[in-house]
């Protein structure tokens, strides 16, 4: 796998993310002038478009594409995605995202909360216009995965009980992975591709996905904030162990592993305690473990693209999925 | 118009109305603990159930009514109102609701936004179930409009302009009656009524909810907590002015127009603060006012339904409309 640059990915449907932005910026123009601001500012600052990217290139395997459809159902799964991000940083009270103050620190919470419902319904809605049921519902159940996962999430970490390394791929799944594999084959989908080759996608988009999750999870110890584009040390912060400490926690060697308990409990809250539980994962391979554990994953997204037609879409893909264990924010 | 007692008002949709307190808690078992226990909550607490009763007695006009179609609906709108009676909550920093305390303080502010999301996504995921396209969509509107009124209100309190009684009746369309008038519109149109009854319904839904809530916002004045099951005073601690308050800043005589510009500005903070404010809008007449606006948009209401055959349905509605106008708490 060779590293690539993020700007170059998605070159392929480069025409097609385009077009997404200013569809964003004039379906927003709906909304008055509260939801228009919030979402400008969110749309001013950015974002990878992974979703929408996926649901362009998985669309690419279909037959009888129509680009409104496959549009709408692009532009649904980035204001899913910016809801989420809106309301998550109301819950993590993070400051900044992709290196832009985050809304409810330029707004108010009532703003934040109210924008994201906004974009949630607005998403939902134009599901419905592609007169596609199944659409609404895959993204429909999408939502409650993700809301429940969490929920799920926060109720153990208030429980104070160690999770087991299952524990935590279920729950990325419901974070994360369920969305990439659902963007995947509704694209598929809505284009007219064979179920098979849904399939296929879905498949992709689940394991890239959990791999996507892991190197985020682990660049949340190891990167800086200012390449990472967020602050750093949040998971633990919020009482949420992600692979590296679970790892860890059960494998680096007495007495440092009772220091990092003491560390994880103590949520790590300053910089010298910070450094000193990066420096004990590094020693007990725990870092390196959930990189191998992301590649390993990463690899059986790769695999199951075997199967498709070798078109530029494919190699999109296979590129992204590369991308994925390879960035270092 | 005689008084009714609520608990009867809904006689004619009462078998309806219990199948639909199964089939919410039926349908929320689909969530992990997290989303099951909130819900369950918020179900124990009741609640008058007035949309999905609209829903109910709108179908009854219809000439092909699926009840199984006709619930999907009158469960989503349901599901819809409790998601942001959960998101106002956190917002205005509510303690109890229904004389039951708030999710976000029972569980967190976490639980709560996610739990929000979690209805949101599920009652537009129930009405894509019925594929009938226009029930997302209309729904979808719906919510969005409720967003769009809230944040325009909060933008609009913030900046310390005085509303005209038209930016009020504008804010309250959105943020009730739209919702109220899309119930009883989705309910005759789920049964297969005719196109003019619909309208009618709409129509009927539409000046009954604006009637609705500027009772609501005059009880916010006058009522007492215990009666109300929530806390008085909030739209004005909110820094949100609602009919009663926006007439009498208009109408009162000096120097007590002062006096009330000066208190509205402190937000009546204190209980002595509360009650002159009381005492001079009950001498502008503003809380008189305001009732009779009320009776004159639900008397619209009544008379909407002059065109439909008068069956036990319609009659639960017009009493339901003098309900609306009566009602202390």
């Amino acid at each position: 796998m060779v590293k690539v640059e993020f700007p170059n990915l998605f070159q392929v449907v480069r025409p097609e993310l385009n077009a997404l932005e200013t569809y964003l910026q004039d379906d927003l123009q709906q909304a008055r002038t509260g939801v228009r601001e919030v979402v400008g500012h969110l749309l001013a600052g950015g974002g990878k478009r992974i979703r929408p990217a996926l649901v362009f290139l998985a669309a690419r395997f279909g037959r009888s594409a129509d680009p409104d459809q496959i549009m709408k159902v692009a532009a649904a799964t980035e204001m899913i995605h910016m809801a989420t991000l809106i309301h998550d940083d109301i819950l993590d009270e993070a400051m900044v995202r992709r290196n832009v103050a985050t809304v409810h620190t330029v707004w108010s919470r009532r703003v934040a909360i109210l924008a994201g419902d906004y974009l949630f319904a607005r998403a939902l809605g134009l599901l419905a216009e592609t007169r596609e049921p199944e659409a609404t519902l895959i993204m429909s159940a999408v939502v409650r995965q993700m809301c429940d996962g969490e929920i799920q999430q926060n109720v153990a970490a208030l429980d104070g009980e160690l999770p087991t390394e299952a524990d935590y791929l279920e729950r990325i799944g419901k974070k994360t992975a369920l969305f990439l594999a659902e963007s995947c084959r509704l694209g598929a989908l809505m284009a007219g591709a064979e179920e098979w080759k849904q399939r296929v996608l879905y498949t992709f988009g689940w394991s890239m996905g959990l791999g996507f999750q892991i190197v985020d999870d682990l660049l949340d110890f190891t990167a800086t904030s200012v390449a990472f584009g967020k602050v750093v040390g949040v998971d633990l912060r919020s009482g949420v162990l992600t692979l590296p400490l679970i790892h860890g926690l059960v494998n680096s060697e007495e007495p440092e592993r009772s220091r990092l308990t003491k560390l994880a409990q103590a949520r790590a809250a300053g910089q010298d305690e910070w450094v000193e539980m990066q420096s004990i994962l590094g020693r007990s391979g725990s870092f390196a473990y959930a990189q191998n554990v992301a590649q390993r994953l990463v690899r059986e997204a790769v695999d199951s693209l075997d199967v498709l037609p070798p078109t530029e879409a494919r190699e999109a893909l296979l590129s992204m999925a590369s991308y994925v264990v390879e960035r270092e924010a």
